[in-house]
């Protein structure tokens, strides 16, 4: 638990290198002010908190990074017991406390700052960049009503400074994926055949509480474990029904939280040897292999995110296969849904973010499944880190099925 | 950390607890629609998806009950990844799943229940009431263009259902505080004259991982640890430098989550024996004591929020106190702060939230704290179920300070 989240000297170090960055991004993206409009975050947090704040508060609570000419400022006003808190973490310029009501001193603040723009947290197509609820949009235009034609999206600054991942950042998600891929190679030795879906899933659990690593999604889909021909794929948890057998695979989607940030991997084991695979098993195989392939070797910053899904997508229908139900890959870090850019095709329900701009620093998954005819499904996914001029892969690739034979 | 969620089985029998009383609550609110429109919730959940729907999704997915004349109909869209787990729930009349896009499902059910009013979760004072996000009420006005007017805040449903707990949640809210009062018993035995505050703190943290239940709010402030006349009061951290002392006070505010519901009460220490204990403090301590009894018999259904604080209030003023800067008590349940009716002033921060009405089964604190002139804060905070005429404490009450005396 404790392990799972970020430490608090840790958080605070990323929030200040994010800070860093924040300057750049809202002079790149024209916007000379972003407002961040909270309250209970413990019940209703924004997502993009742990990036930028870190902590909760109680009471409403205003967090505001504004240009005034070339001089950036960074003030928090929020509930008189929350200031202290606010004031210990060393990251604002200015905290003003409150004790009756946020709405004077937040006036008064944007009379002095009179930003062109006020950036706040919504956006239809990005969870991360969805933060501000419509109760607390509603309360912020009655209180700042003369301002709120300046109102715009924050998500061009939100998507930048979430993806563009800081040394730190990545550290923390190779870490998570070399957990994830040690945990692999330990529960390798203790699967047998005849086991269910649910026991594995079970030595998985146990195996994360020594660690003391968390799920990066929830742990009744997480790892999704998938054995055999007759399984329903999709976010879909364990059965105890199925069981594992010679000559059929077995499939995981498992990611852990370590220090706050998430992994996200699939692998694929066979129950046999080598020689045992069915042909159609390698053909699925290789071409999932391939097209992660073609899209790793395309992907560069500046690329859109639909273009690479596209490679991968063209790839395996031109193999003679159904094309996949999902986005080639979306990004990871405190989430394992991490925002941003999407790797996905032209579909309603992705809006706009998969016409967005691959950027270095930016993590994604590659990941694709394939049907087979007798076999069921394989689906692999892989973690990868945006370079200067094209992709780093954070841990080794899955090149082949895992075996498991039995003397 | 397992035992502090709610296990499946027992979230699914309290779901469908709720589901039971969601027809009697609409009817009487007047709303003959109620749709919960979410996504990816793992990374932007609604408050109210514990009670009414369980666990995670990861597209755009609506919950719509509705009334068709008298019949009662629940129905969930979802992503075709998402429907199996939907399915399997057993608490749906009907799944729909999609694949691209969840527009198309959504107008089609809508032009069908034809409802006269449709509530969304959004409240400008009601945190738990507000899950629904502005980008996701722009998506929900583009798709449902011609029905907008009939949008209103799911505030009243919401607060009902939160509010009157059934057997279940009393059950466990009660279990949550028996562990609490267990631990700070625990804890009196251990902690000795010279102790810090982060020292007690982590002496709670070690014991709260050794039952395996979470703290009820963020870890770094629960318990929240104060010790002797020098510490500044309020949602603070603990301090390596302030240390206990002989003729000092020690103060927690300790809540405990278990099987998903909350604790959370205050309790007071005193270093040195009975008959030591200065006049003020115990004149403190008596004025709060009383000013609680006294809100507790006011207490029953039909009483409004503020009337209840104003009883404390009133009284802590009489007795020549500062009032305290909060409210005197907030409902409790899967949130250590739950939302509804609030026992607080009527000032700008709690907004219309203090107006609301006082409903039998109704989980609150009662809390308040004075400032002594030598001794720093006194302050207490019990947890109570209102009954059909009054009134029960969910543990027997602190009436005096804990002694702690070294020999």
């Amino acid at each position: 638990m404790i392990q799972a989240n970020t430490p608090y000297d840790i958080l605070i170090k990323i929030i200040k290198e994010k800070h860093k960055q924040l300057p750049t991004i809202m002079k790149e993206k024209g916007i000379d002010c972003w407002l961040i409009f909270v309250r209970e975050t413990s019940v209703n947090p924004d997502p993009i908190m742990n990036q930028i704040i870190g902590g909760d508060i109680v009471w409403q609570s205003a967090f505001i990074f504004a240009f005034d000419g070339d001089k950036f400022t960074k003030t928090a006003i929020v509930g008189d017991f929350d200031a202290l808190a606010e004031e210990s973490k060393g990251i604002w310029d200015t905290v003003i406390p409150y004790k009756e009501g946020i709405s004077i001193p937040l006036k008064e603040l944007f009379r002095e700052i009179n930003p062109s723009k006020i950036a706040l947290n919504y956006s239809e197509d990005s969870v991360v960049s969805d933060g501000l609820s419509h109760g607390m949009y509603l309360k912020l235009t009655s209180i700042l009503s003369d301002k709120k034609d300046l109102f715009v999206s924050a998500y061009p600054i939100i998507q930048a400074l979430r993806g563009r991942k800081t040394k730190k950042e990545i550290e923390l998600v190779t870490k998570a994926c070399e957990i994830t891929e040690e945990i692999n190679r330990k529960m390798t030795k203790l699967i047998k055949i005849g086991m269910s879906e649910i026991e594995i899933q079970k030595m998985f659990h146990k195996e994360m509480d020594k660690y003391g690593v968390k799920e990066a999604w929830q742990r009744i889909s997480c790892p999704a474990v998938d054995v055999g021909p007759d399984k329903e794929f999709g976010h879909v948890n364990p059965l105890p029904n199925l069981k594992t057998k010679k000559g059929h695979t077995l499939h995981n989607d498992f990611g852990v939280k370590i220090n706050g940030y998430c992994s996200d991997l699939q692998r694929m084991w066979f129950f046999g040897s080598e020689d045992e695979i069915p042909k159609e098993l390698k053909h699925a195989f290789e071409t999932v292999y391939n097209a992660i392939t073609k899209a790793a070797e395309y992907i560069k910053p500046g690329v859109t995110g639909f273009s690479v899904d596209k490679i991968a997508r063209d790839y395996v229908k031109s193999q003679g296969y159904e094309e996949y139900a999902h986005a080639l890959g979306h990004q990871i870090g405190t989430n394992a849904h991490d925002g941003g850019v999407l790797l996905g095709p032209l579909w309603e329900r992705y809006g706009e973010i998969t016409k967005g701009i691959v950027e270095e620093g930016n993590i994604f998954t590659l990941e694709l499944y394939l049907k087979t005819k007798n076999y069921g499904m394989v689906s692999l996914e892989e973690n990868i880190v945006v370079t200067k001029d094209g992709c780093r892969f954070l841990v080794p690739r899955s090149r082949k099925f895992i075996t498991i034979e039995e003397f």
